[in-house]
């Protein structure tokens, strides 16, 4: 009966809030579709504008019309060349992906690791780069989205900051949920994309660069021509756009987003916001019997994963019988865990329902629940925060 | 009164017909949105195989989330390398593009040029081949959308088939417009956009590989992660989908485009059109007394380029009084020449519409025009050829 109904509880793509879809459907009309269209200029020049409130950073944001993925790599080719060294915090997926980009350019690599579900400590970020003066740039994954543990950011920033190198972040999956003030901190680069708690359906990335970053970037050749951040700066500041067709609908969905933001209190309100959804998840979980990957101290407020075995035929079970798409293990997790995706257009209710069905579907899966458990941990924790 | 209401006679972006706007909306929604879902997955499937009739071949068609233009830095980038030499086509602006690419990656370059409004002989390409035996690829310019002139890419495939090197054609604006049979013809690359005669708003870009190019690029290091093709293949093949998340809307969006082709009569049908659209408008053209920029051997059905002198000024009267938004000239025609476009979304009396406001536009800044006399040049055109 209902194919084509989904919640989606995703570590990302995920629900796309209505005002986001109207502001994305008017864009397909006139005049917007004429991207060097005055109109479309000042959308574009309004929207990089405000989008820096997400960031917490006073530099330019360029809009990237590709996959949040594509932004860690402009990041690296636009910083760090083929002979160079870049020192990679890894602690998990995307900590590798990381490495698959490096891979690519050929440049020399330190990897600072943690096990997946834990951090890096900030103290080994300073040996590695007292063992490598010449490192050009240490790049850190915020939210970590395989296994939802939060790396140091702040700390790593404040240690990278007293050397020449540039500090570069994948804040894919942590932005505008988790804290994080690139001026304050010192971070050199930020680079996301739009669909996780941006509230975007894919298709746009978004990279900001500090001056420290940018004296660095104009003196190295870019490899790539899609991907050179010189030509985006110069085209945003004068006034021209971009240096190609940008995707309008995505760029006129993401101004409808920072003015959502704008309107229901602001960035640090949506911090606490997801925080209080994390917290509210993690009180359910335990309160199911399920054990939580990440230590509180490092729990992302946008995501939660939790040890699970056979995860992929629960899953199956969540999305066939109630229309619930919970996140899988990536890697090496694969089948061993879920991820609750809590990010964006998410509010107590989805995750009351999400803990409903969850119940009955681990009873129909073999395992021992009490009816009304998780949900009553997940509603005694709401009670004591509100905030979401 | 009516500041968002705008005609687009643009050579792209282009109007975006309701069916695609409701495709891509309806993804916006569950289950669509978790790209690793088999739903999503069977649409992604459906989109690249019906995209094959596009491009008229049996190759694998890849969907890069990205402009364009990420296409053709994607066509070279995955089969020349930076010390290798390429034979680039310049008739135009978006052939100076090719160069720019070529530059970003260093390799060395051979020009085979036209004047703007004119177009390669094939036998240049034939002695370009012979001077340099050792190029790798040979990059010409299908429909070069700065000026509107059809390179004769059957006759340079022809040629550059006799030889090792590769044939790259960049077919942004021609696709589906302009008769391209890359199989038949010998092409080994062809790269394009959504955002033209295929009627999507921008994001996709769209390349497909011959087997005589996949030899040369898996030999090959890619020195973009989010471009390398072989990654693509390997995912699409196996069913995995794409290596980076996908922009969901548009593939959706893409497979609605393939549908509406299929049901109006498919691609030969669309050839018609376009080609009837074409006579049309410099049939109206000639009979306002404007001068046309290109001759009718090589003039492209997706777009009409006019000699106009002070175009610029022209347009923004018939954008404010007339809510339509006409191309101008770009690079060292800008502002001397008027681009009109008629591919995609476009019908005839579109056309009509366009031609009685430029009637009263160009009376209004100081042309000498008979009322009715471009008008009833693209009528009586579409009484012999009512294809359109």
């Amino acid at each position: 009966m209902f194919k084509e109904k989904m919640d989606l509880r995703l570590p990302g793509p995920v629900q796309v809030p209505k005002e986001i879809q109207m502001a994305m459907e008017k864009s397909f009309d006139h005049p917007m579709m004429d991207y060097r269209n005055p109109v479309f200029q000042e959308v574009l020049q309004e929207t990089i504008t405000k989008a820096k409130a997400i960031f917490q950073t006073k530099n330019i944001v360029i809009p990237l019309t590709s996959s949040g993925a594509s932004a860690l790599e402009a990041a690296i080719i636009n910083t760090v060349g083929p002979k160079d060294t870049i020192i990679l915090c890894v602690i998990g997926y995307f900590g590798e992906y990381l490495q698959g980009i490096t891979d690519h350019i050929g440049c020399k690599v330190v990897r600072v690791e943690a096990e997946w579900g834990e951090i890096v400590d900030p103290e080994a970020v300073r040996r590695a780069l007292k063992e490598n003066p010449e490192a050009k740039a240490v790049f850190a994954t915020h939210c970590e989205t395989s296994t939802s543990a939060i790396n140091n950011i702040k700390d790593i920033a404040a240690i990278v900051q007293e050397t020449e190198a540039l500090f570069l972040v994948d804040a894919v999956s942590s932005i505008v949920g988790t804290p994080l003030y690139m001026d304050e901190w010192g971070i050199d680069i930020v680079a996301t994309g739009g669909q996780k708690a941006l509230m975007q359906p894919p298709g746009l990335a978004l990279i900001t660069i500090s001056d420290k970053a940018w004296s660095v970037i104009e003196k190295l050749q870019c490899p790539s021509f899609y991907f050179d951040l010189k030509l985006y700066k110069k085209d945003l500041e004068s006034g021209v756009g971009t240096p190609y067709t940008p995707n309008i609908a995505l760029v006129c969905g993401l101004l409808e987003a920072c003015n959502m933001i704008e309107r229901s209190g602001g960035i640090e309100s949506e911090y606490k916001r997801h925080a209080a959804l994390r917290d509210m998840t993690r009180a359910g979980v335990r309160a199911l019997g399920l054990e939580l990957l990440v230590n509180d101290s490092a729990a992302s407020p946008t995501l939660t994963a939790v040890k699970l075995e056979n995860a992929d035929q629960f899953r199956k079970l969540m999305r066939e019988e109630f229309h619930i798409a919970l996140g899988g293990g990536l890697g090496k997790v694969k089948n061993k865990i879920l991820r609750l995706g809590h990010m964006g257009y998410t509010d107590a209710a989805d995750m009351l329902k999400m803990f409903a069905a969850m119940e009955l579907g681990l009873l129909k899966t073999g395992h021992k629940v009490e009816l009304g458990s998780g949900v009553a941990g997940a509603q005694r924790q709401w009670l004591d925060n509100p905030n979401c």
